[in-house]
């Protein structure tokens, strides 16, 4: 089987786009369109979701190579919310498209193991099944349980060809209270997991040099970016920050390794909800759709053009 | 409406039991009885999880003022398990006990208000409802991603005279990757959180001194305990690690204050798998209830007495 930092990396280079489009359905920003005719439960949020979702994911099937779920937005409605992540999750990959899980899990010990059987592995049923609920390609982890708390994610990750992004160095201003954080050898805490990280990554690496146990390391701290990614030449970092939270497409370059990989850049409101700015509330769903590619697609030519900017002789 | 902290406290005293009954149902260590006639599906397996834990919370109730569900065990099944989640809840609430959602969540901005929304407070429909899918008093944060993370989490259990437990050392070994860097002012992770902490507790106290605004402190390490107790006089605290993890009745005693208050202390396997040394894998539903009644019995009279005997002018 093709290794997962492989397959990723050919449709980047396929679509000349190392982009991801976030999947966070706001109620409150969505088109009325997709709310009629549902009743004004969970149930009608949820399915309303799920069909705003799948024109999301149509409209940038071909632009991007991956969306990414955030499971708050889903989760926040209970066990309808939850159900539609999983119909998103496999409707995105029926499309052809990778599916980042964006739920910052973690714990310990049994508990970690929990977690990553059922959104990375198999959940090992009472009897000879096994289940594989949410289905994702790849699952965002929390770190702040330590090591031992991440290696429940990171052998599941390996043993399933899946892959898994750490946090790192988050892309909000108070993220810094934790992960400036000093070590012993002067490290703070962000690099200390990189150090960590890049020891891990080695123990699986495809053919094109990347590993798919990665880093969150956001758009919004270019220069910490810049040390992150040295610590880490192999791993797979998914960047958000970009467009709504201020990192702008230069921002984005030194997450990337001078071949033009080794990162995948996330947006989600700046397309989601560029809307808002044309056709408005009352849009028809093709017009949505159509919003909704627009902002893709001119996300990905500053991303690429960004980079071959930074990096003139990139594999693509 | 009396403060959470307060309406805790008096069950806690009443009961003689600052314990919490963890609701972690592992499939492969429950009795065979929970499955009889049950598919080997996703939604089997959640059925026989509702079923043994509406056993376990009728054998707790009246020993221990809270069960503790952690979520993993619910997620890893899909929607099915998070629906069984909001049924166990709902059910240990109508048993009179209070439920604290092991899920230690955490996220930034507009995602951090999604999940607080969700799991504390009124989800916001399109329409004129709301809705509250999970129910738990309760809920685990995790402050990976620092203090404007923690925010949404504060705020919205204020509002909702709810509680949150923060993260601050937690009881696996490997907690200190993270949590024994050291800031500029020479505290270390855990130790900054909990002047956070304290400051935020400061904003929402009862009338006997404690506030919901929380922490989770693990048993296994009774001296850093003793400090972070100190930093937050007036915080409730969730003490893991106690039983199958390490922790003894003695090394909890930190965790309180000489009042005899301002801690529970979480048992999960110790209580929920102590039947398969006495009445074993074929047992029947009463033995099993019988059995989580005994072991949650002892465990209260084990944390009471070492309590007891560390401040014999508690207040119960």
């Amino acid at each position: 089987m093709q290794h997962i930092a492989d397959a990723l990396g050919e449709k980047i280079m396929a679509l000349k786009a190392p982009v991801v489009v976030g999947l966070d359905p706001a109620l409150e920003s969505m088109p009325e369109a997709y709310f009629a005719g549902l009743p004004d439960t969970l149930e009608g949020a949820a399915a309303a979701i799920y069909d705003f979702n799948q024109d999301v994911i149509d409209a940038v099937a071909g632009i991007a190579p991956a969306v990414k779920p955030q499971m708050a937005f889903y989760e926040m409605l209970g066990h309808a919310g939850v159900r539609c992540f999983e119909e998103t999750t496999a409707y995105a990959k029926r499309r052809g498209l990778f599916v980042i899980e964006d739920s910052k899990r973690n714990d310990i010990g049994n508990t970690a193991k929990a977690y990553a059987a059922g959104h990375l592995g198999q959940v090992k049923l009472r009897g000879a099944s096994a289940a594989s609920p949410y289905g994702a390609d790849f699952l965002t982890v929390s770190p702040f349980l330590g090591d031992d708390s991440l290696e429940p994610f990171i052998r599941t990750a390996i043993a399933e060809n899946k892959g898994i992004f750490v946090l790192v160095r988050t892309s909000n201003k108070g993220g810094g209270m934790v992960q400036y954080a000093k070590q012993e050898d002067g490290h703070n805490v962000s690099e200390s997991l990189a150090v960590y990280l890049k020891e891990q990554a080695q123990t699986s690496v495809g053919t094109g040099g990347y590993s798919a146990i990665g880093a969150v390391v956001g758009a919004t701290f270019p220069k910490e970016a810049k040390t992150l990614r040295a610590l880490m030449p192999q791993s797979l970092l998914l960047v958000p920050g970009y467009g709504a939270q201020g990192g702008g497409a230069a921002d984005v370059a030194p997450c990337f390794c001078p071949d033009g990989l080794g990162a995948i850049v996330n947006s989600s409101r700046g397309i989601l909800y560029a809307y808002q700015k044309t056709c408005g509330e009352n849009c028809t769903k093709e017009q949505y759709r159509k919003s909704v590619a627009a902002a893709a697609r001119e996300m990905q030519q500053e991303i690429y053009g960004a980079l071959k900017a930074a990096y003139p002789d990139m594999k693509y």
